[in-house]
């Protein structure tokens, strides 16, 4: 399978209600839990599309610009955006949408870098 | 909007790694985790179809046949399968995918109704 | 020890207070973590009546005809009903108690099946 | 109704796996997570003794002596042993089950006493 | 290392931010959340002193003297305060911080024992 | 205060043991796990330095050089590193000890930046 392919394949999904014992008390989304959520989503990319064992060895800059409410749903997309030798980058969306109207908005967006590791936990090729 | 269309906008997929605090003593999804993560898909699919409070008001018979290992990935899958004047159903798959090859099947289906209601918690139009 | 006696002592019970955390954005009791929790007495009082290995196998169809509001007690109990061969049926049924008043009664009832399995996950005798 | 009676009625049992999350490292459960499910047991207790806003105000020394192994079930069962003027005094007994056999014993137990309070917060009558 | 220097080294600080699902319907602490903690902290206060496996073995009388409402900070602090043969207490105190003054008071304080055992179990020097 | 006395004063430490299910299917903490303490760091070294209603705008790059395997302990430490008109920088580190032997070495580092908001989420003086 070429290499766009198997990107587009391993593109990665996942909707989540912002039910209240997410949310601070300022009842918006914990900055750890949406952290906590989008490693989750970019080690699923990650695996997806590499099919071998990875693990993450960074986070870049991620920045919070839009609190995201209780009560609202967001949707995390991740994409593998870059295929190295033995790491790749993963790029992480989270939308907000409104239950009870059609508005959606990208609320924060973040990169991660994993390595592909063998039963040693040294790397090895990501492909 | 169209119905085909707001029902193709309203499917609404999942992915999730089976750790193992989500697993029975014998090593696979304990039943009821799946059942909790189906009616969470099957709100979500129906809250982003018709905009309006919906509540889980029935789930018909699941059939758990594949038992699903810890160490794998799941996706689930829903989408409104009826429309009603103020009920609805969505239908919800769970496929497993293994991590390290592309080997992926459905392991457990099952449908859910939901009502629309209103503040008073009576039954209003779904559409 | 006869058939009914192991019956009458398998019974399984589970109160558990509704706490915030466990309740959806309308406060009352989220679906999901209804079938989550009757799937565990099912598998308690199956595994209690059979002192073998059981795994949930299906659930029948379950109605929420009456939301669990928050700050209530929930009582679960878990019925054998059913023997066969290699798989026997419980049914479960959720009764809500106000805390501040002696007012109980049913709210949910669902009917699980579940099979005895050996090591190699292959059906046995369930007694 | 006579206290007795209220007494018998008030019993509050709690089956529970002892799932994998629940343990230490040592696989067996946590001492921490006794206490918590005894402290929520001795408060449904109360609660349905007395239908009155109960909050727990001490615990009595506690003995932790049988280690309760992963893999098994528990059941813990809350019962009034003293009712004064404005607090309770509940015990609550940790009994093991094996999931395989009918062999059964009590591991820990413990004393909570429990007060009746009003909506300011003040101490009232239990009964 | 000397006896005092390995208590003082041995003391172990645990902040928390007691957010809503931390809480009961009062709007406080849950009782048994705090002795959740409480043991948490003992059980590394003991293990970073003995470097020994340690299990509790005894929770002594714990009184709740001030209820800890939502929206504020706890410090829970552990410390060795008796060191046997085979066994070792721990005092555990919970102090709580207002978020938004300097506010700061001791609300609980309670007593743990916790023996040091070997890969069979059985007891053995705490030093 | 003085500003030295109040970031010395404002340090937070969080001891927590690596239970099984904090972490991955590589038997080490899940990285997004890390995340989520460090940010929750952030905020209690945040809050108790300005005693203002504190909210993180964004996360500098985190490098995940030391995998931290289950059954060890970890240490948070979270301190004020700059403080602006309505933002202030918090360094978060994570230290690593081994439960029987007095090795600790770090493991992450990362740096978060928060803002004090008022009542209408608009910045305010972070003193």
């Amino acid at each position: 399978m070429d290499l766009a392919r198997r990107i587009a394949d391993s593109e990665t999904r996942v909707f989540k209600v912002v039910f209240p014992n997410t949310t601070n008390h300022y009842d918006t989304l914990f900055g750890g839990m949406a952290m906590y959520l989008m490693d989750e989503v970019a080690f699923m990319a990650a695996t997806r599309f590499s099919r071998k064992r990875m693990v993450t060895v960074s986070s870049k800059q991620i920045d919070f610009n839009h609190p995201i409410p209780a009560d609202t749903l967001i949707e995390l997309i991740g994409r593998v955006t870059r295929v190295g030798t033995t790491s790749l980058d993963v790029e992480v969306e989270i939308f907000v949408e409104e239950m009870y109207s059609d508005s959606r908005h990208l609320a924060i967006k973040g990169g991660f870098t994993l390595v592909a590791i063998d039963e040693n936990k040294s790397p090895r090729s990501v492909i």
